[in-house]
């Protein structure tokens, strides 16, 4: 969706180390935003972008207009079906299919072998992994992992909208993520105790409102009863008029399992 | 869905004589059928559809197995939408997204320049072309009229099931249509006049139940309100226990529209 960041530069260069050719597409995509206000305010910076990629020497930058993306409404959609009722899923009606549509069509339409998405949208990525697996796209996508600034915050576009005081309260995100995954790695089972503990982390602030912190499956992205192997913890925070996300994948000890 | 008749092998002689080779995938899909009597007294004819395909001169039969096509239960499907709210979509809940699902699957496995479809699933054929141009998928999808027995009957694998008496009056379905075709091209303009009088050609008979007798838009399969322009007139009628579907394309005369 465009206004990349160090985040996109290392899918890119990714990319770029096992691909003979290289193709960025950039599209805000209205079928995947709840809510209009968020796709009004959307950052978009399309000539930075452009710099961008030709600095990292990309073959094309794939920028559809609305109109050839969506000549008329789409009739057809992709529905996600259990992966999307839980985690960001639960919170934004029709976010998932509307990506999933535009991933799927995006596929089609650069014909890509493989392709590239970061770890930070990890709903999104086992989403995509598991539509290429259901439809049996002819295509190999490739997670690459969250690039965070030096206090741990995950890059993402909407960073940019924080202001000095909401940049200061936005890394406590990624230190829940850090402390449920301590717990989970020296053994507790109970995800009740995880969340409630890193939950905490968070604390209390005019400006955050946790939305949700959850611990799935990393496959089927159901809750899990009992941490008993891998699972993701995954949260979403509001900061200020900002939502950020963020998630980790933890396992516990070899003892516990 | 194998089964082989005349109409098949229409599809697959057009298709011989517009492609450089021709590929016949045959796969009873279980996620298109609504009811599991219907998936278990669904005709299959193996041993026969592999001569008939010989005979044609086939490149390649695709007989996927239930696992390979369906390792695991699909999470994604395809949704599609409003297109699938009237005729035989009314009558047959999740039908229409197991065979919009199947048919990308299998359009992504086979990697098919062109795919050719018979116009008697008139709803189907309508549903896969929207499907092509909503997720850009590259593939030309090829509608291939009808086949009819000498009295009418659009042939259907299905047609085996029917008895004597039933495959008599089986051909009513036709005959209606073809009422509501003759009332449309003379200008009738109301749909509920077509319906009804079509709907009384067809007649009583503790045999026969009309599912569904309707008129949409071509394109999106909306009923109209008027005929003031090309329409599908669409039945399902029920001969015993086997359900038949047909339907023509019709369209008012100049002077009417």
């Amino acid at each position: 969706m465009g206004a990349l960041h160090a985040g996109h530069e290392r899918l890119i260069r990714q990319a770029r180390d096992e691909c003979a050719r290289v193709i960025v597409s950039i599209f805000v995509n209205p079928l995947q935003f709840d809510r209009a206000d968020d796709l009004e305010r959307y950052p978009r910076a399309l000539d930075t972008d452009m710099a961008i990629c030709e600095q990292l020497g990309i073959d094309l930058v794939f920028v559809p207009t609305l109109r050839e993306m969506y000549p008329v409404q789409p009739a057809c959609t992709v529905d996600p079906g259990p992966l999307a009722r839980h985690l960001c899923g639960a919170h934004r009606p029709g976010h998932f299919s509307g990506m999933a549509t535009v991933v799927l069509k995006l596929l089609n339409a650069v014909t890509a072998d493989r392709a590239y998405f970061g770890e930070k949208d990890a709903q999104q990525l086992a989403i995509v992994r598991r539509m290429v697996a259901d439809f049996n796209l002819p295509v190999t996508i490739v997670g690459v992992p969250t690039v965070r600034e030096p206090d741990g915050l995950a890059l993402s576009s909407r960073n940019m909208r924080l202001n000095v005081r909401e940049r200061t309260l936005a890394p406590r995100l990624h230190r829940a993520l850090l402390a449920a995954d301590g717990l989970i790695t020296t053994g507790e089972p109970d995800p009740g105790v995880v969340t409630r503990t890193a939950a905490a982390v968070i604390g209390d602030d005019e400006l955050l409102r946790l939305e949700y912190l959850e611990i799935v499956d990393p496959e089927d992205l159901q809750p899990v009863d009992t941490i008993g192997g891998p699972v993701i913890v995954a949260g979403a925070l509001w900061v200020g008029g900002t939502r950020l996300i963020d998630n980790c994948h933890s396992a516990p000890p070899a003892s516990a399992r």
